[in-house]
């Protein structure tokens, strides 16, 4: 069994030092292994322009991903979450998972939604997925929900727990993950942030907390309500998503007929 | 505008003309342009043996299906249900869309549920569309809502109507439509069965109704309970499904990057 803190958080606009200490107090008062926090945690969300959000990017090198190395390897955790990420002079929709000191993944997000587009680059790493404690985790963010593929891509890798920072103003993902967890029978842990922002473009953003985890079966195993900053935790066996069998003759990812899908999704 | 009739019966086991008998009373008392039946609502579902499947399969001559052109000639509308189709010695889980008289798609399941892969041969037909009164319609069954490459490759394909014969015995489905219909905003008519049916290998199955329409948003515009034996009509404007524009940055398929998927998804 593994023990995931859902870190829902109501970011100070692009203060990642607030952010960070906020972050790492609720995670020192919480028994847990694996913690997640909101897409963009440790900036805030809603830019106006590049240069803001490249005023608060980060660089494998900053300072605030030593004291999160610090502490994961203090504690024996793994801390997911996410960052505006500057690299080759490029701005990406970033999440890291440092784990027992060291990143173990990075990924670049693939489906920027709204104005994101304007600030980000589309993500270049890939999905990708790794182990930690005998788990295999996979990680997407935010929007990558709305695209089936991206948890399938997951699943098909061998995630067992996906973890999916996000910063929600829709109303649409919650209720849909319901359908991404049965159709790959995996875990999800969509950790949502809460709070209002605005920006100079007219954007005014209100997001709408309620993280969650979501079992194999399509169980809500945790729901966090729609305004608190929290901390939650929820104990999981990663191995009840190696049970692909639905029944005696069905298997869940081996019964798909990528010949008979469309051509942008066969093989 | 379309109206669309989701009738849910409750077949007589292995009585084909009853069955039909019951369905063209329903559509003969309902003002709609087209009418969709369960999964295999000709034959039933719960079969013993592949025999007693064929015992009620029926093939594109069978006497049942001039009765269902003559009619949908004579009202000019469109039909569309399940039944157990035999063709080339091979028994298939199929669904006919007929329209105006003619045979306008014949559509064999792609994912075989439970036993239905000893009764059946998966099928060979691939998804298809069809375009009738303008409006383009794509059709699967029953289990394929579980793999989200069903859905996808039918509204890649263009469909704006997903039209869903089921025979469910799950509590998935109805509360997953949500999301396929959302991830591909298209309409999805989920007609289903009621009713109880056993056999000799042990199965007792309950079909749990509760036919639904979803709109490209996800809204539930139609939902049937789960005992009765009825009819219900609902008005949808197909052209909606071709709007996949969320914001004015994002547009739903066109948002997807195949070279990210996983291999047997790309393109």
């Amino acid at each position: 069994m593994l023990t995931l803190a859902l870190i829902q958080t109501r970011p100070r606009f692009l203060d990642v030092a607030a952010n960070w200490h906020s972050a790492a107090a609720l995670i020192e008062r919480t028994e847990a292994d694996v913690f997640v926090l909101p897409e963009l945690f440790l900036s805030g969300y809603t830019f106006s322009t590049a240069d803001q959000a490249a005023s608060a990017a980060l660089t494998q090198d900053s300072h605030v991903f030593d004291a999160i190395r610090e502490l994961s390897a203090a504690r024996g955790i793994a801390v997911c979450g996410g960052y505006a990420e500057s690299a080759n002079n490029t701005l990406y929709n970033s999440a890291f998972l440092i784990a027992d000191g060291r990143l173990l993944a990075n990924y670049r997000k693939t489906h920027l939604f709204y104005r994101e587009t304007q600030f980000f680059a589309p993500g270049d790493s890939g999905f990708l997925t790794v182990e930690y404690r005998g788990a295999r985790f996979g990680i997407m963010i935010c929007f990558d929900w709305i695209f089936p593929e991206s948890a399938r891509t997951l699943a098909l890798m061998g995630a067992q727990v996906i973890l999916h920072p996000s910063n929600l103003v829709l109303p649409y993902c919650q209720q849909a993950m319901y359908a991404r967890s049965v159709e790959n029978r995996v875990f999800i842990a969509t950790v949502n942030r809460v709070g209002r922002e605005t920006n100079s473009l007219g954007d005014d953003l209100t997001f709408t907390g309620r993280s969650q985890v979501v079992s194999p079966n399509g169980e809500y195993l945790l729901r966090l309500n729609e305004t608190e900053e929290t901390v939650r935790t929820v104990a999981v066996d990663p191995a009840v998503a190696d049970d692909k069998q639905l029944n005696i003759f069905n298997t869940i990812l081996a019964d798909r007929r990528p010949q008979m899908y469309h051509p942008s999704m066969r093989r």
